[in-house]
């Protein structure tokens, strides 16, 4: 059996493009033992992809010339040698960019569609909303009453981290890059303020009359000028969560910006990398709530859908430029 | 009754010099209820009394132009009006540069010269001392085997540090400024290896071959360029103690260099700013380590005693030149 599938043709140098990508025709082996053939459905797309591209050493080996893209792919089973999987159920992994996966039943976690849209099982069930989850409760740790500044905050991590701070009380002010985004926050998503940071002049005073007593939490989802502008109005005590780096992963040299320590320092902030899978013994805490909160409807979503597998490379570039509101899915 | 006093004359633009500080002669009044007169002994000089003579928002506030620098004081009580206090006391408290200061009994403290001598109240078992414990110990959080690196290793802080990971078994590498000092901390203070960053032409590259294993905690001192280096070699799930960052103190402009954000994210590691009264509720804890690791011997401590009231400003200035090995202290 035939199924296309889209491989690294090359390591990005800045931006990727269309060019770093290659289609491939290829054939699929017979299905074996506790294996299954699956048809993908939806393909997400992630910024954290962007790092598995080059060839340095991060969390995630990266990508490998001439081998598959992959990523996390909602998926229906079409054949199944496996005990665990039938025909017609959907299924969640960790899978390569191919529009026909053979898939060994340990790599696979079956969805409940009933509760929750498929997709959104790589959104707001998935890893942005455990990674808003566990980020903001556990790195952040928000009181309510204090002030919580999001960047990204359009997208599939940034709008979850918004609502949650809501939930717990916080007043929260969203930096995010247009002005269709910035009014989303706030008439959809419950934000308190808002800043479009393509228009704002002096990033560092907005913020600072937004926030008239100061960031006690700033999520950091991009990095660069726009976290200078957040740290210049941090509290004492402040928690910044360092979840995403957007704005520089594109760079081709060291970056260089400002010396924060000092800042940091004088006004004892914690600053704490992570990732989500440092919290993965905690999956089933981070579901429930969030579970729990959208039923309740405290806890909105979006998605950006593109159509059609060939729009992958396309859609993952577009991450970098600011085309997604929520989380950003292919669908085949 | 006359005594001599050291006022700020003016604040300094990056290092200060022997004119931003003024000699004054004062008459004092009489001792009130509650008051005693007090004989100063050693004055504590500290880095972050730097940032006092900046007129900016920080965790302590500036020191007033015209008005008496104030840091930690050794004290002997001559005259007394407080019940708590007998002639002949030695006290500690936060007193103005004066030779002769009145002080009320609430801000003094008495201390056993008994167990250690007195200026030790001053280093090892005093802010200093404790900066080391807590920072190490609640921030580190050292586990056995793992690799710390510590600058600024042989100021009064990172002897300290160095000692106390070596007592929590693990790998300590010391980078200090001098091939005397970067001797002593092998020879008197049990560091496994060390570094002059005066004469190391490669830092990146040194701190990479004396820590094969990766850097599990960085105990920062001093900021800057020497920072960069050792973050560069920073291990997953690190934490690194923020302390210091006295190689920036005296910078006039807004010190630049690479970002550290996206290193510090793939690697999920932890930074803290802190200063010891983030500790305050907890300091018997830490003395009572203190002591006890000096007395069993397992930690030493050293002093750079300078004599005469005269060489405040002097010392003051020398700790942003290197000029002390351990505590820096002025004796009257």
């Amino acid at each position: 059996m035939n199924t296309r599938q889209i491989v690294l043709a090359s390591r990005p140098k800045g931006l990727p493009t269309e060019q770093n990508f290659r289609f491939e025709n290829i054939e699929l082996a017979e299905i074996q033992t506790n294996e299954v053939l699956l048809e993908g459905m939806y393909y997400s797309v992630d910024p954290y992809m962007r790092g598995r591209m080059n060839d340095t050493k991060s969390y995630t080996p990266p990508f490998q010339i001439d081998q598959p893209i992959e990523g996390g792919v909602i998926a229906r089973v079409v054949e199944t040698k496996s005990s665990n999987f039938k025909p017609g159920d959907i299924v969640l992994g960790g899978l390569p960019w191919r529009e026909k996966i053979i898939a060994t039943e340990k790599n696979l976690q079956k969805i409940d569609t009933t509760i929750a849209p498929a997709s959104y099982y790589l959104g707001l069930l998935g890893m942005p909303g455990l990674t808003a989850y566990f980020g903001l409760m556990h790195i952040g740790k928000p009181v309510a009453g204090e002030t919580v500044v999001v960047s990204g905050a359009a997208g599939a991590v940034g709008i979850v981290v918004g609502q949650i701070a809501k939930i717990q009380g916080c007043r929260v002010i969203g930096i995010a890059g247009s002005d269709e985004k910035t009014a989303l926050l706030k008439s959809e998503f419950g934000f308190d303020e808002t800043i479009n940071y393509n228009t704002c002049i002096d990033l560092k005073k907005a913020i600072a009359e937004l926030c008239p007593d100061g960031v006690d939490i700033y999520f950091d989802n991009v990095g660069g000028s726009i976290s200078d502008a957040v740290i210049s109005n941090i509290n004492f005590h402040a928690r910044i969560p360092l979840c995403g780096q957007i704005s520089l992963y594109n760079n081709t040299e060291q970056p260089v910006g400002p010396r924060l320590q000092p800042m940091l320092l004088t006004r004892s902030v914690l600053l704490q990398g992570f990732i989500i899978t440092n919290f993965q013994s905690r999956f089933p805490e981070g579901i429930q709530h969030l579970a729990q909160w959208a039923m309740e409807g405290k806890l909105k979503f979006t998605e950006t859908i593109v159509h059609g597998f060939d729009q992958l490379p396309t859609a993952l570039i577009g991450l970098f430029k600011g085309d997604n509101t929520g989380k950003m899915i292919v669908q085949a």
